[in-house]
């Protein structure tokens, strides 16, 4: 028996992401694909490599979802999902969104951040971040799952279990994060994503404050029990797919090397996503193309005394995509690696 | 019940790309890797993104193999199939082989173009062009299977059904390729595939003859019982994966677009990798990536009475590691399109 | 003594380009640069890196050209310089145009593939072809110069020798070309040039016919006295700047590749931007990077009866910005390369 | 009167960009290019975009270079100056050495961090870091003069104004570097710099230890007159040129963003090559290809009290043939911009 699933925003690069993921997933009947550009086109003639996918795309209609599906994935830009989920959840429909709408608890910050009213904060209560590793129970169980997106989850996954065990410290911790280009998306063409821009280029971006930086914080200082202290900087780097965090963090009390590896192994070492690299190797986001993986690396400076590490995500794949197909298998409840064993083509 | 298969040169970009594809083939166990670099690690300690492949590695030892394995699957330099494949063979391991060893019938011809005598060229005639598409019966049957490779793969469908339906003329063609740098592989580090020296730059290589002309010729010959006569220039293109190749032809007498495309859709319309591209669109690499599909586009410049064919694939799936899965499936007597089911991650 | 010069449309790609070269060029003086877009801005606000270029960007006035320039060098849109080019005409300012406008000498031509209407088609007549090693004398004394663009520029400089000495024959030529997406523009942001699209593909564009093979084929008419029959197809290249044209063509009577390479060199011994590549070399496009430079290479298919020629220029060097400067040197009378001289940085 | 000028290692990335902006330099002569692998041919055979450049290669004769030029350009591997440095000193060759041989005063650390005994440490006392913004006195009167290279050159730019005026703790200081592929050289091929592992990548390398840490810490020593504690993670970007520095460091008493670009402001406001941006603005590396700029922006972290410095260079331009041929122009008297006035073309 499948469950009958709804591609919310559909031809941007976490929908189609979503359907190449979903198109043969065992428990699941791709229902319901929206698109509000290619209305009207069957997805397969958008993107003829879904040879086969011939689901017609529809304009959204919660209606039409809430009538046709039981579970809706949602892609959509900020602020969208504020007026489509309530009438989702009103019937019934459970919903993982990887919109930022429904990742912070604090409606003050959400305007803060997004300059804009939340519309709907009485559903906050209910969201759980969709951070398998974390959270694996509360998403099997969810009615709504916020799922927390690319940077956020490869900052979460890497120093939830350093705070938690508190091998490094709360204050002071600095992310240095590397994007490839198609974390900004499909639909906003603009300047600095226009290939002769990008190309032979990095450049730092969003110096005055991220939006993700607020949404990393929560997730740490709940994870973590801390108060974290963090400067984000993310740069525009010149690769499709891919996020690296550089994470410079101060050393806790007696911690080394091998007290922080292993402190991320006692969280991760039976994950199927999550690969802690021993020592002397760190990652490459090469290794993470188009799979659901996250490879952890960690290093010390010891004249410093400062801890490096380095986590690596397909943002389209573990910090988008998959980490949403993940939450679905465990709301499902089947087998968690379901329609994302792949592992990334080489080279 | 499964198979033991060998992949032979299990390091290079090529094998790697065959343990990825077989990692989970439910058909297959992977019995054997060789590797001389790397002889004595894991796979996936070379591969951390293999993550679960620990199998070892090891040097080619044809005994080895003959004693462990029904299959081996060879992805080695030019040269070394000769070497290898007589003990095989008489050990009756059935082989399937990516290297041009057994490509060309004539062992004059090998001989010129590759520089080397044939050693074993009383294997030749067993040799089964690994093209499914056209020798779907011969592969399931053969013991010795010749894959044809990235650019011949990507000529041969794509001219093949042309000049068997005579709507393009044999002489006269052009063949302009366009081929990522993972076609040169992996493990000569030569000058023009540094990173600096090939991104940013295009240009054409081998103007004097390259060495698969002579394979696409042989191929086309036979399925398009004609005499071919065709210019080759292949281009290194600032990218990892994919060849396009750009193909010119006269029409032949009476065609035209829609005779073109009709003809193609005879023998692919229900080919399950290969997809023929409605009026007003080409193939791009980038939907091939990863994936063992092959697109053609086909366009007439009336004025000149010229067919201008586009073919699409990635070297390493369909023009490599792909074509070899789809052979060994044929010759497991499973369904073809087993590990094989993957699109490309867009984008 | 310095010549008051405008750039028109000078924040484009063509624009920009045109004011790094001239910013210390001896004998011009930036006197004017419009741009529709960042108007009231220093253009070393817009661009950082021409720093101590501080002329205000103003938007396009042509009396204000008029009152203030003696040259025009224009970079705008195909259509924009209908409306700009006979006030400044009418004032005696000297016009380098690159748009299409006043390239095809045939308004029906010009109408056909621009579907506009020529508004000044009187002006057709007393415009120079902007290519010096052709037109030395006619735009020293021209009053408004068309200058080709890029994909003609390097049509004609590789073919107008070959088909003037009849070496190769005009019916049946195959022009394959590779483009970086500098070419398409800087302010028409699309998705086929937004950066995850570009990046990691090859894929040919305007199968239906190209809007420059009506220039090309009126340049290499004048030029070869011939009529030439073509077919072009290009190609969008993963890299910013470069353009690589695969001329295919059918050898003349006795013709070799040596009396190729003779009759171009007949023409182009003595240019100062034109390199005729001895056998065995081939142009690659990152040698021309930032440069005026063309490079030629010639190869001949014996067994096919079939010449191969390459032809690199930089798309935004020799085949825009490049070229007009060339030409307005050659207008002021002073030395041809002034400005020019630079060499490709490598790699 | 030019001066008669060696270029040491002519053919390697360095050397190749030394000969571009030499070429012509018109206080300079180009007498002398040495190239082990090309010794017999002519650079513009082995660079055919360096047309014109029809100097013949030589294998490196210490006493040919003594007998024929007042100074060398030395762009050798590590180790090599030391055999020939003290030849050419010895016959009154002024030299600038772009290798690591003679920056670091201290011999000891020479031998821990690049494993190899110093066999000529009595020149160590008369070298002169090749840094013209802070040593332009000494340099024009120098006989060695040691360029400090890219990634230090951009650090030290970066920081020195900043740990002289005290705006910035020498505790704590992470500096998170981008580095183009070139900045690996031409001369050895090396497996992480193949294109297509090299491309759609990045990660970070030298976690151990980078060798150009020492370099940048005995640097802002003398500068800062301080003990800088720093940390230093190094990454390889896909792209050719360009070096992005991301630092971050604590604020000093009483300082904030204004105060941090004033520093740098005091210093740097009359620097021909060091542009500090003005506030919302950030460097891109793509502002520097090709040129000796040094682009340097700032900003604050108020709630973590912590400076973002972002400082980028071309790490063959002003990171390595650029600052070299600025030091050249101070020893020659010249003016301190002559040949190196280019601005990068764009995009």
């Amino acid at each position: 028996m499948t469950t009958r699933v709804a591609v919310l925003g559909a031809t941007g690069y976490g929908g189609v992401e979503l359907v190449r993921l979903l198109r043969d997933h065992p428990a699941v009947e791709l229902a319901y694909l929206s698109s509000e550009s290619y209305a009207g086109q069957r997805m397969c003639e958008v993107y003829p490599q879904l040879r086969g996918v011939d689901t017609a795309l529809r304009a959204l209609d919660a209606a039409e979802v809430a009538a046709e599906c039981e579970v809706a994935l949602m892609a959509l830009p900020a602020g969208k999902s504020l007026e489509v989920v309530p009438a989702l959840r009103e019937a019934g429909v459970r919903v993982i969104d990887v919109s930022p709408d429904f990742r912070l608890r604090d409606e003050a910050q959400y305007r803060r951040w997004y300059q804009r009213d939340h519309t709907c904060a009485e559903l906050l209560a209910e969201a759980v971040p969709g951070l398998p590793e974390w959270y694996r129970d509360d998403i099997a169980a969810a009615e709504l799952v916020a799922a927390p997106g690319c940077y956020t989850t490869a900052a979460v996954l890497a120093l939830a279990p350093l705070l938690a065990e508190k091998v490094i410290l709360p204050e002071g911790i600095v992310v240095d994060g590397k994007s490839g280009v198609s974390g900004a998306g499909r639909t906003s063409l603009k300047l600095p994503f226009h290939y002769p821009e990008a190309n032979e280029d990095i450049a730092a971006y969003a110096l005055g404050g991220h939006r993700h930086l607020p949404e990393m914080i929560q997730g740490l200082a709940d994870l973590g029990e801390c108060r974290p202290k963090m400067t984000f900087v993310p740069h525009l780097t010149p690769m499709t797919r891919g996020i690296l965090l550089t994470i410079y963090a101060s050393l806790g009390e007696g911690a080394d090397e091998q007290s922080l590896r292993e402190a991320m192994l006692r969280y991760y070492a039976e994950e199927p996503f999550v690969e802690v690299l021993p020592a002397g190797r760190w990652p490459h986001t090469k290794w993470t193309a188009g799979t659901n993986l996250c490879f952890l690396g960690v290093a010390v400076d010891e004249s410093a005394g400062r801890a490096i590490v380095l986590s690596a995500i397909d943002n389209l794949g573990k910090g988008m995509a998959g980490q949403m197909v993940q939450c679905l298998n465990l709301m499902l409840n089947v087998e968690e690696t379901t329609g994302l064993a792949a592992r990334a083509a080489y080279p």
